[in-house]
């Protein structure tokens, strides 16, 4: 019987979680945590029985509390609840399926107390990559990605010797440091950054040569620019392939969320830049793929299910028989393949230059996509207005170097000022 | 430093070998054993020094010997010949690159000496893959498949958890033991074989759920039978993506390859037919796939060389470096699949029914094409005159369940003068 901890329970991860642990008996739940939804807490409170639940607001703690009183469940609030709930004594495996940056924390804290972290929180390895996997290798936890692009490249690595292991031995790779360097003049300098020639320094003989990111192209892969003015909100939020929450929709159709899983990436499985390609694959049957020093590729593949990433970061390493879509490749017929539009996608080539830079660079680039974003879903911001939205934070940013936790706190806080201030009828 | 012995190391597959091992400083070769290519088994033997070189025929070994007179090479000759060179005191693995039936002995000589096998004869596991799992289990010794579809399957199944596996660690799945029933009855009965059925009780609950074995489809994809009436020789050698000997290229034309690589898989890795299916994928560019009973897949891919599976089986659990073609996903554009057409190519699916039949009737399956092949390629027999050769055989044969090596080789010479006798002037 294993316990798990799912903070962020009431969200799409969250949810489908559960249905995994309705399916495997060995699976208990001891801890649920979640922002506001507390009448979907309560139902999953009184389905899974956990000895901790967690919501944001003290008010709403002390409710559920009292609507929890026929049951042995405590009720926390704040930032304090949650990262009770993520070091909850008994728990083996904690579940970061919190969206934002406020998941850092929390996250910290279960390594901190030893739990396996399968991992769904984004800004944890984008923001705080070099904090969390020091961490994880220091106290000897696993790095289980649950995103399917991530848990399909460490599908691919079991059982592979490849250098800069930094995912299932907890064994690891160097850190990234960030430079601090001027870096409005650094984007006009493609591949130019510190961190990355660090990396490379190292990895020069590594096994794992290449990590083949897929990417669906999103609802306007093959637009150029120009077709790219008007698109609505409603547009932006026609996925073709995953059904998913709106602003990793929206992530997807500026192809943002792609250069995200891209920094994810590299803090994950130890690579370079250089050495993590994105392809443009529209069918999205191959999640992602590897490629070592002999030239052979693995890919993982299967249906577009969420469940199946997250029920194998829950069984790992063991697989267990799961209900569902099978794929039928004479039906598929084809699978395609393009490079991306990173001149139309400016929001991809962002990524990879605030992976290079390093340091709070990657924070700022995630904060102004999230403040561009919900302008965007708001209807205050045209579409291309948040990839500019992202240039110029990160124009205005002097990034600094191997930032503790406070450090990228307060780069996203900045991130967010320089942006309200900008856009205000009396900013720049 | 590991020593190996390369069985056939004048055709395509050993050469290759060497070519691997010129590349990878810490193997050195003990002993080559060839055919009757003897000048260039000398040249091979000057430049790598084998303590043994073994030679089919007694003449040829003595001439063999006063060449490398000055070097400290030792010429041994015959079957006695082939199996010392796998039996050689100090070698690790033995590469199996022989082609035919004479295949098998030296490759259960070489297990039982403890030896790793690198497999690249098919005859082995299709005729004697009962005998050979079982003696490799007990010796605690790997089988470890060359054939780049096997290898592909070997390779994705690193580091998963799955039910009878039956290559990597030596511990295994159940024996199949053929049947004995009427087979010319039976042939009308797809599916109904009786070892299948026995391996489907045990297989119920298996995490591997399915072998997806790729298939080119050859120089004939998407003709109809009335359109392979007249094929030539020259039209049957003209494979699209391999370039391998006359054999085997034949038999990729008529699809016969495919169906030994399907009964080979039934052996390596212990899954019952039902289980194994084939996909045309007229790229090749995934070498094979697997299916995990959560509904992941993981495919193999690379560059048609059949260099790295060699030297993955050479180096195998690492991998190093390797020079050669990159997969450009972008530039292939796009992988292509269907069904395979067994009413057109039959020789597939008298594959598996001699599969599940069991017993001897994949040395009749076996023997029989071999036969057909030769005479398709010196013009005495039509191009479909081969899969009607194999039909024909099998239902002259009555199986014998669970044979011995001696039943195996009786079963081969028993189809050998069943053919003679049927295609003489006085034959049926």
């Amino acid at each position: 019987m294993k316990s798990i901890a799912v903070l962020g329970s009431t969200g799409s991860i969250g949810t489908q979680t559960l249905e995994v642990v309705r399916g495997q008996r060995d699976l208990k739940v001891a801890a649920l945590a979640a922002g506001s939804n507390v009448s979907l807490l309560e139902a999953q409170a009184r389905e899974f029985r956990p000895a901790l639940v967690a919501v944001w607001d003290e008010a709403r703690a002390r409710e559920l509390q009292i609507a929890l009183g026929d049951t042995q469940t405590r009720a926390v609030s704040g930032m304090g609840g949650l990262c009770e709930a993520a070091q909850l004594s008994g728990v083996e495996t904690v579940v970061t399926a919190i969206v934002g940056m406020i998941g850092i924390r929390p996250t910290l804290s279960a390594i901190e107390a030893g739990k396996d972290i399968a991992l769904a929180n984004k800004e944890t390895l984008v923001t705080a990559g070099h904090l969390v996997m020091g961490k994880a290798r220091e106290k000897g936890v696993r790095i289980l990605p649950v995103d399917s692009e991530h848990s399909a490249i460490f599908q691919c690595l079991q059982g592979q010797e490849y250098a800069g292991r930094g995912v299932a031995g907890g064994d690891g790779h160097s850190m990234q440091d960030g430079c601090g360097r001027d870096i409005c003049s650094e984007l006009a300098h493609a591949g130019s950054g510190c961190a990355d020639a660090k990396a490379k320094q190292q990895g020069g003989s590594a096994p794992l040569t290449r990590i083949i990111l897929t990417a669906s192209g999103g609802p306007f892969r093959g637009r150029k620019r120009e077709g790219l003015r008007d698109v609505t909100v409603a547009d932006a939020l026609k996925h073709p392939n995953w059904s998913m929450g709106r602003k990793i929709t929206v992530d997807s159709a500026t192809m943002v969320n792609k250069g995200l899983e891209v920094m994810e990436a590299r803090w994950l499985f130890g690579v370079d830049f250089d050495r993590i390609q994105v392809v443009v694959h529209p069918q999205s049957v191959i999640h992602s793929m590897v490629e070592f020093a002999d030239g052979a590729v693995l890919a993982q593949l299967g249906a577009p299910d969420m469940k199946l990433p997250i029920q194998y970061a829950l069984t790992y390493p063991g697989r267990r028989p799961m209900a569902g879509e099978r794929l039928d490749f004479a039906g598929i017929g084809s699978l395609t393949f393009e490079e991306p539009d990173m001149g139309t996608f400016g929001g991809l080539a962002l990524a990879y230059e605030a992976g290079r830079m390093g340091g709070t660079m990657p924070t700022v680039y995630n904060a102004a996509n999230e403040w561009a974003v919900a302008g965007f879903l708001r209807g205050e911001l045209p579409f291309l207005g948040i990839e500019e939205t992202i240039r110029a934070a990160m124009c205005a940013h002097r990034a600094a170097a191997n930032p503790d936790l406070d450090a990228i706190l307060n780069a996203e806080r900045e991130t967010y000022e320089f942006l309200v201030a900008s856009h205000s009828p009396t900013g720049r």
